[in-house]
């Protein structure tokens, strides 16, 4: 598989990178140059602000972005601006007829490569810019889709289009950790239903990995070894949680779900990013992805919506012997018809409730297949 | 003011406290013995499963309680279980034709008084028992209402009403944490529209409580003082992001603010938990809170749909000096007409984004008034 990359910077200086992997040319630019019309109906009311704030209390960034309050909110499919142009005079946000894997920089970011200097604050409050990479992911020019749907081959690609992305963003002396995740459904406030992910090149390492991060450091300090080897070990010889298994990867519902239908998909050996995975490894995560998508499709005869997050190898120049590649699905709903919601004890308190039981839903998975 | 209890135990062993203020005698008893009418139809498909799970990632406890899945999902008004009982032949889950207000065990909680010994497990997870005491408060007899609608006295009251409960549960030797909070509106999950909160007594410090007083004993230790305190006298001096304030406690956007429209109400002085609070530092929280609720009922015309929240002391029986009592709302929209939504960034990285700017929203809240 050959992967090739064009690259060109849109009349709002925003970078675009067609990849092709079919051995075309990239496709013909329909727009050439000019200033493409706008994708949202007049200026914005007010210059947004764009910077990071300190959360004292929790100890950690908050992002503050007041653009993306205007971003566009479910437009009709044939104003789709994933879509690939069909008529010249109205380009979207790929100025070509026809595409096979896109990333740009999206255009409600939370940072952004030329942030302003917030303005000052004293303590215990502090401000930063909000330096950093938002990118789309388009994983295919088909406005109906989802990504377990899609060929094998594609879903190949996109591994391969994200550890491009990775090695990219990493090497930017800005960012401190690459996060590669897809919010998928109306219902987790997906405002563009065409089948897309994100990539988030953070200036600092996001709570939730530094927690991670410093608990499998403190298991191996008092147990030894890998955090996240110990509990694939535990989950595949208890095998009840178990939902699809391959040679390089294994999906489970973990112990610990916070979340019903949680799933965790993680590497067998002990690889810290999708840099460390060899070529049949990620045939390996391609195929185990697809499996796990068409479930989360198939369980209720309607795609599950869910975030679905990798966490991996962070950034900041420093080591990290205890990470491990690994990917979470966190579905948003409790049963066919009732989602799960994240209210006073989740955000409140920080305490996830778990009104089913792990078992059971890896038992409902394992068995979810496409109807034929 | 003067409080009178009443308690009863319900067939299934569950007690009920009627909370009297005006003098008048306990309500009688509809129900006289005898077993209700179950809330659900028929029995549970199959025995629940309480138990707190090791999530080893992230070194905290997950809840799994599966009961809470059958739980009452929006009944029409006439079959409310939190009305008073008006029919005897259909008891609610308050076994009187009227009452003040009104606390009793869940139906459907996350711990119990008498939760099983869970399975056991082994390293690198861990299980322990859901011990502990889940609790509804009912504010109002009254099914259409909203606490901030209701009489001053009425939430005068309540205050006094969670000052028992958090004095009550306290005393328990399992209980380390008295967390009372209301989730409000369809939009959060809320399966009951009746004017109610809740209260947890958890058996361990949930996560975000033991990360903010952690931040809170770093910052005495580095800078000196109470970290509260130097927001409150921050937020006091900008003036910015005020909102309303009384003597006694003062509510604001904070700098940090997580989410769109979030408020604090911190108390003025430094005060641990209900418990220190004087009775005229009780009518200033019933009076700020009265007034922050309105603005969210009027702000747009219908009640906001929010989280509430308590941080105060623990119960762990160990010191805390860092506590310093608060109610934190959480709204959940981010326009009139759109939600705010945890997804991806949120979740799987632990990074919130606030697409607005406090100031602005600090400013639209001073401005909501009941319209009259």
């Amino acid at each position: 598989m050959f992967l090739r990359r064009h690259r060109i910077t849109k009349p709002d200086g925003r970078y675009l990178i067609y990849y092709s992997f079919e051995g075309r040319l990239p496709p013909p630019l329909v727009v050439a140059g000019g200033q493409p019309a706008p994708a949202t109906a007049g200026p914005d009311p007010e210059p947004g602000r764009m910077e990071l704030r300190w959360h004292p209390l929790l100890e950690e960034w908050v992002i503050v972005a007041t653009e993306r309050q205007e971003r566009t909110f479910l437009p009709p499919a044939e104003y789709c601006p994933l879509c690939p142009t069909r008529d010249p005079s109205a380009p979207t946000e790929v100025p070509a007829s026809d595409y096979e894997l896109v990333v740009f920089e999206n255009r409600f970011p939370s940072f952004r490569r030329d942030a302003p200097e917030p303005p000052p604050t004293a303590a215990p409050y502090a401000a930063a810019a909000g330096s950093g990479v938002c990118e789309v992911v388009l994983y295919s020019p088909e406005h109906d889709s989802t990504l377990g749907a899609m060929p094998l081959a594609v879903v190949r690609r996109l591994v391969d289009v994200w550890r491009d992305r990775y090695r990219e963003l990493a090497a930017r002396p800005e960012v401190a950790y690459v996060f590669i995740f897809e919010n998928r459904g109306r219902e987790i406030g997906v405002t563009l239903t065409h089948p897309h992910g994100q990539i988030y090149a953070f200036p600092y390492l996001p709570p939730r990995v530094e927690r991670e991060l410093a608990a499998a450091a403190r298991f191996r300090a008092e147990a030894g070894g890998c955090l996240h080897c110990a509990v694939l070990e535990r989950e595949r010889s208890e095998r009840t949680r178990l939902v699809a298994e391959n040679e390089a990867f294994t999906a489970f519902v973990p112990y610990f779900a916070r979340l019903p239908y949680e799933v965790h998909l993680v590497s067998r050996r002990h690889r810290s990013s999708l840099l460390e995975l060899s070529p049949r490894e990620r045939d390996g995560l391609a195929g185990l992805l697809k499996t796990v998508l068409l479930k989360y499709d198939h369980l209720w005869g309607f795609p599950m919506p869910f975030t679905m997050v990798m966490h991996q190898q962070p950034t900041d120049g420093r080591e990290h012997p205890d990470c491990h590649f690994h990917v979470e699905f966190g579905p948003l709903y409790r049963s066919r018809d009732k989602l799960k919601y994240l209210a006073g004890c989740e955000t409140g308190a920080g305490s996830f409730i778990n009104d089913t039981l792990p078992e059971q839903k890896a038992e409902e998975l394992r068995w979810a297949e496409p109807r034929t």
